[in-house]
């Protein structure tokens, strides 16, 4: 398992160097960032010795850049979304994982697991969070639930890397393509079985989850692909006329 | 069980200001130091919401004295320590634990446990070391193994208070009966769309399976079920002949 950190809009350098401290630490070096704070002086002294991480890290103008490639997107949230930003319960309807049930999920996995990080004062926005194949929650105080970005990221690091080297079999982890598809052909699928329209975002969406939280393989994602068309030929077939449905009865008897 | 933290001669502000945010995080606000740093501004902005942590901390001048009380003292050692310096070996015969364990071993315990995070520099000396009950070491990479204190102290506390509480996902679980349910709908969706008779079993095994991992919810099981309905309602209607179906057509326009 290879692991992607993306740091979407950092906004302090003293953080991204942090980061790239903890990330090296625990092992990681690959970091990419969408739209980042400048990092000078300060950022580097606080990445220490892992000033390497920060000159090989990537910047980009958008999170889909950012997460190209990748397996998996995870996404990491903190507790204050539960209760305030309405417009982010929907995605919090999702069993939201804690980081060692993340790291459980991942042992074995082969591909890239992309782990987003979101901005210091207000995390990841709802687009950046629907992008997201699992959500991940660090469990905190309610007291005081908000962590320094830095400390969550060394938190998730350590749980991330302590499970690696116990794992033995491994299984072809669904592609990202074949989970695009997935998603492509669902949304098709829901258009012409005329599920509701205010709620198919909502169930594709859940479907994404339901998938991501599995950790599907690419032989399983080609299997529900392969459902998906039976069901959407089957409809069309009916559909073009009692001519077609009968003929298909007819070779399946 | 209570745990209080022990900065023996921490040299940054900013990291002590570090540690009392992390501290508070995860629910811990008794903090003492030996002999720390000046807290200015730095280390004030740096605590941020954990302000309160630093100024009812209490500050001594020998370690004896920060520890007096405690049912059990625990160091904490960088893997610095295994190699170079070998008047320190003695203490490192014991076995040194790691958190995960540390958090196991203290479960049920009652009384207060003394956790010394020791300087930024050099880590907790030998004498320091001898007055501790138990060592603990956090397992990093091997390439950069020297972690910022606070990144430690966030780890440390992370896995001490992780098991006090469960985690977010008091979502309801799928009943039983729902997933048997879906089980069920499942295979007559899979008869009336004519999938190939000798892939059913196989399927719907695998469609358990991936469903079994994802943990389904009360709530995520019921809009499969609603899905499914949807996509067989809408194959009876146009099985039953262009009428049926062209009036759904009409009703949707």
């Amino acid at each position: 398992m290879h692991l992607r950190v993306v740091l979407v809009q950092p906004l302090y350098e003293g953080n991204v160097g942090s980061v790239a401290r903890a990330m090296k630490n625990f092992g990681f070096h690959d970091l990419v960032m969408v739209n980042p704070c400048r990092i000078e002086d300060f950022g580097l002294a606080m990445a220490s010795h892992a000033r390497d991480v920060l000159q090989m890290s990537h910047s980009y103008t958008s999170l889909s850049e950012a997460i190209s490639g990748a397996n998996l997107v995870v996404g990491s949230t903190g507790k204050r979304l539960d209760t305030a930003q309405h417009h982010l319960r929907l995605h919090l309807r999702v069993p939201c994982l804690s980081p060692g049930e993340l790291a459980e999920k991942l042992q074995g996995m082969e591909g890239t697991v992309a782990l987003l990080l979101g901005r210091e004062d207000c995390g990841l926005c709802s687009e950046e969070l629907a992008l997201c194949d699992m959500l991940i929650s660090i469990p905190t105080s309610q007291e005081y639930p908000v962590m320094n970005l830095s400390h969550s990221a060394a938190v998730l690091f350590y749980e991330l890397s302590r499970k690696k080297e116990q794992h033995c079999s491994s299984l072809e982890m669904a592609r990202r393509e074949s989970l695009d598809l997935l998603a492509e052909r669902s949304r098709a699928l829901l258009h012409e079985v005329r599920y509701p329209r205010h709620k198919v975002d909502y169930t594709l969406l859940m479907l994404r989850r339901i998938l991501g939280r599995a950790k599907l393989t690419e032989r399983e994602a080609r299997t529900l692909l392969g459902l998906i068309k039976n069901i959407r030929w089957r409809i069309e077939a009916t559909d073009s006329g009692s001519a077609g449905g009968k003929k298909q009865q007819e070779k399946d008897a």
